[in-house]
């Protein structure tokens, strides 16, 4: 596998700046569609009432891969191209990210919010080589925001305002964290009622992080404000600009979190794995496997008069771990 | 108390749209000072590090109020004035909204956003006469999200796209809502790790609204999606939308609402109280006290084909009741 070119890489840079625009575009026009436009058809109308949104979404989700799919084949033939709706329709998820130059693409990310037209919606575009992302792009139309980054050249919101956005300088992370912090997480889709099961897992983890101090036998966290988007690519987003300190989740896949953890990892911040290990206190701090399913992304931190950022960030992480419990999300067939 | 003429409605109509606008802009201004801007000064950058930011947002939270309040009083000096910062500083909490037309105004909900430059932010203005809020403006001026309504003049996003977005024709609740609903609810600041504090309280019913149908001793939602925002206001305002379908909370003052419930009511949601009374299978569903702290809205619903609108959301009220408890949002004073 031969290296890629700091020219090569603005290239594919733009490529997939330009296509982002377009596919979130894409998005927004087909959401329109089901918005009150007296200027659509009747017989288009009847097609889009909420009763058939889930199949309207699951028509624009395809729509908009193969837009991607069919622009990435024909610029750059020799890629590989994992995106989320070519592994729904398989019945594999085994992990298809290797050494290659690869994109990975989630065309809409907040599929719930989208068919319900909440605004956190997104599509996700990530370029990987040598099983780094080294280009991500985010663009969540119907906020207007467009997250983008390529390493080297820095974590951008609307090309325009660099990430984080707080930089002059970027602040540490809160001496008492998860004191003090914005901590984002989701409840996803696993609801099964079982005491052990992923949901009382998470919902126990999450009240750990936002009790008073001293409660919950030693573990609250007493967090600034516990945040749910539905949306674990603009959770990263948000993230990268700071707005967010902590997010924790399990369950994704590489397509909803590749675009996110390369603009993450560029603005500076830090994404490593949800579940505690044993030695939670002293383990190294590894970067993420994008195919782990597990996720703890801590937000960009500037040095404090005792600490590095790096130092602030791992410190985070480790009073997260003290505070988490480890969930199960294995990858089917792994 | 002299009723208010359609003409003069439309005045107060517009001056409130234009009040709006320009709370808005000063907050996304004093946020733009706090993100990295070259052009700020270097004394400037040291004030606006993280470390200040609570001082600082107290202090644009002041100026807002003091502009909005200094333009009302100019140009309607007859009216009644109620913010959230006067209060604040002030040791009482009465109600004090009565038949006068009062102004009641949040100059900025959604302050721990604000702080982190969470996007989920807002100015929040109502026009409140005999007791009914009749106009509402919600400005987040960093998601470029501008809410409105005049009673009789319909809800409107960025006063071009009427609210709720998705209306030809309305869709019904859901059948089985609150299966398939998108739930809105806060953590909020009381975090006391107490077994039957407003925490648990609030988590358990949550937990209820989440999990799959036939848990939780059959108190099951199995709702499509948890959100929580951050900001009682915006939860409203996506309410009214079509985005949200059910907001359920506790501990609101009524500046934070006031708007959001002009808005929500003039879309065609409906709000009501949040603890579920005794008979909550059969009592009357009365609308919401503004300064009852305890708030259940719904969103706009149309007919199915065997109830009317009104009776779809009536159904999903009773069905919320059923899974929540009660919560202990006491007026002090009161």
């Amino acid at each position: 596998m031969t290296d890629i070119s700091k020219e090569e890489l603005d290239g594919i840079y733009a490529f997939a700046v330009n296509l982002g625009k377009e596919a979130g575009k894409m998005l927004l026009e087909a959401a329109k569609l089901r918005m009150g436009d007296e200027r659509v058809s009747e017989e288009r109308k009847e097609h889009v009432q909420k009763e058939n949104a889930v199949d309207l979404v699951t028509e624009t989700d395809e729509d908009v891969e193969a837009f991607i799919k069919g622009k990435i084949v024909e610029k750059y033939p020799s890629h590989k191209f994992v995106g989320e709706e070519s592994y729904s329709k398989g019945s594999s998820r085994d992990y298809l990210i290797d050494d290659s130059p690869t994109w990975c693409v989630d065309p809409l990310d907040g599929t719930v919010n989208y068919i319900h037209l909440f605004p956190m919606f997104c599509v996700s575009i990530a370029f990987i080589h040598k099983s780094k992302p080294l280009i991500g792009v985010i663009y969540a139309p119907f906020l207007n925001q467009f997250f983008s980054s390529c390493v080297g050249r820095g974590a951008w919101l609307n090309e325009t305002q660099r990430l984080p956005l707080i930089r002059n300088p970027v602040p540490p992370m809160p001496e008492k964290a998860p004191s003090g912090c914005i901590f984002s997480c989701e409840w996803g889709k696993d609801r099964k009622d079982h005491p052990d099961g992923n949901m009382h897992r998470k919902i126990e983890s999450f009240m750990n992080m936002a009790a008073e101090i001293g409660g919950r036998q030693g573990r609250g966290g007493m967090v600034h404000g516990v945040r749910s988007l539905g949306s674990a690519t603009l959770d990263l987003a948000y993230i990268a600009m700071g707005a967010f300190d902590i997010w924790w989740e399990g369950g994704c896949w590489e397509w909803d979190v590749a675009a996110g953890v390369a603009i993450v990892q560029e603005a500076g911040g830090l994404v490593t794995t949800a579940n505690p290990p044993e030695d939670h206190l002293t383990a190294a701090i590894e970067e993420v496997r994008l195919g782990s399913r597990l996720y703890l992304a801590i937000r960009p931190a500037g040095a404090s008069q005792t600490e590095t950022g790096r130092q602030t960030q791992e410190r985070t992480v480790r009073e997260v771990w003290a505070r988490v419990r480890n969930l199960d999300y294995s990858r089917p067939g792994a």
